[in-house]
């Protein structure tokens, strides 16, 4: 399980494109109470219109971790981001990074962080080791996000949902299964990283025993549909044991991105397919609602399509972005 | 991908129940020819009943591995067994371990083996870095063995059936997928050791591209039905892409092995949901038989149970260990 330490200095390298910083972005807009600002190189042309900190200066006014908040070529750190991280990590802060480059793997950041005595945080990778899952049932209530595919809306979603059940009061965590995720909520365990046996295993160490009325709201991976990554959402179904479930869902795709012969599922079809999967471990499982990921749509066409599926599936079918997601969080109350 | 040096010398260790021993008796009973001889320590009370050679006398025969065919307390390596294993790899050979110890942790192996030019290979680890799944249909033709459970002779079935199809004349390979399968193959992946993202993509490699008419008989694990492994099982199906599925069942089961609030489903709700997973990477996949760990019944018993199997499901049911699976080869080989 990974633990990172906040509030977070936000590095933006020497990014050019808006869409390279979803991550910076995501965080911002996710957890801006535990960000201090952004530091980026003079090549930078994106911002977050954030306070400007160099890592000394973030250091000194108590930032605990200097996170990568941007993509690079090939997942691959670019060797004139070392000497910022190296500062960060001579003042004593954490360097957070997703990318695929480890950052043990560069010299010159471990002995920086010999010396100011930081660490070095790869949430990409996972180098726990779990256990097998037990299938055992734990206390608490526990709602997943899954997905017609990849990349739709499930961290967005489950982050909405667990906003909007703390704005009512109820006792909910937000648990994090993927990098970004992860720096947003400061922990959590990227799944699809640990060994495949371990899978389930992992879910069921996200979200251990809780109280009886409190909910995790955990963000989903992948989808069961999907060629290459359907063995991570399975794991993740099983171990999460979710009581609810919401799916999630880009009426724009017709195919699985990236795989054209791989056709998205009908939608009925989905949900019987993952309250199927999710009764092997928790046969009280329902599926309380739809999260639409609607960029594509007009506002009318977006009515008429959301009231149409929410007749054909005798579900509440929303858009996070377009009205919140209010009727998820009233569903999932329901007893 | 693990590749193995053949001939092997089996390595019993200081083992005293013939079940701990269950590798080797299936290395033996297996790859015969590929087998030199066994070696053990004094204490050794089990025995193959095949030729005894010292590592060094088996490496001046032209032994290229020493293989440990015996489990060990915990999965750990015993530090009484590390001088005949030194011993091996100062004369040359490569040491084959499926425990959970891995090899590179005993420096006295390391040193030995960079004296000697061997190599330590822990088939239960995969260090390979795999691409993820492509879903791309590949040529050549494939059968995936499927169960209701764990150690139930998805392996066994696997390697029968290939030495069946290879009786006929038709060109097979067994592909193994854990760790005493790529001991007898000499080569494969444990999928369960991946990355969890790349569980189809090592699926995926080692099925590669063949002959239109030659068949790969992929080695099953886990089942879909299992609280922690299922992942691991719907990656495998996906990456295989098989053509045919033989599922493999032991009726003396309820529930999951360990897992006593989880039932072992119906046959052919087992059936369905295997065809339809795999059906997300190769449309034209058939359920083309089941195999029946029978061991449980008595002669009467099992004709009765397996002809009212066969009815019910209308597919050929065999038990490899009560008359071949020569019905399985022919269903196969049907058009």
């Amino acid at each position: 399980m990974h633990q990172l330490r906040k509030p977070y200095l936000l590095f933006l390298g020497d990014v050019d494109l808006k869409s390279d910083a979803k991550t910076a972005f995501g965080l911002r807009d996710w957890c801006r109470e535990d960000v201090m600002g952004e530091w980026s190189l003079p090549a930078a042309t994106v911002s977050l219109d954030l306070p400007r900190f160099s890592p000394a200066e973030a250091a000194a006014r108590g930032a605990r971790s200097i996170v990568i908040g941007v993509a690079a070529v090939g997942g691959v750190l670019p060797a004139n981001w070392l000497p910022e991280l190296a500062a960060a990590l001579d003042a004593g802060m954490d360097v957070v990074s997703g990318l695929h480059s480890r950052l043990g793997a560069f010299p010159v950041l471990v002995e920086a962080a010999r010396r100011g005595g930081g660490r070095l945080l790869d949430v990409r990778h996972s180098d726990q080791v779990f256990a097998a899952g037990t299938g055992r049932k734990r206390s608490g209530r526990r709602v997943l996000t899954v997905g017609t595919d990849c990349a739709l809306g499930k961290k967005y979603t489950a982050l909405a949902l667990a906003r909007a059940l703390a704005a009512q009061g109820v006792p909910a965590t937000f648990r994090a299964t993927g990098q970004t995720g992860i720096m947003i909520a400061g922990a959590g365990v990227a799944v699809d990283a640990v060994i495949a046996d371990f899978i389930a295993g992992a879910a069921e160490a996200l979200s251990p025993d809780n109280a009886p009325d409190h909910w995790d709201v955990i963000e989903g991976q992948g989808a069961l549909f999907h060629p290459a990554y359907a063995g991570v959402t399975l794991g993740l179904v099983h171990g999460s044991q979710p009581d609810a479930l919401v799916l999630c869902h880009d009426p724009s795709r017709t195919t699985i991105e990236g795989y054209p012969d791989c056709p998205i599922p009908d939608l009925q079809h989905a949900v019987d397919r993952y309250v199927e999967a999710a009764r092997l471990t928790n046969r009280g499982v329902r599926c309380i609602g739809v999260s639409i990921n609607s960029c594509s749509l007009a506002d009318g066409a977006w009515r008429d399509y959301a009231h149409g599926l929410s007749a054909r599936l005798g579900l509440p079918v929303v858009d996070p972005m377009r009205g919140g997601v209010g009727p998820l969080a009233q569903a999932l109350l329901q007893p």
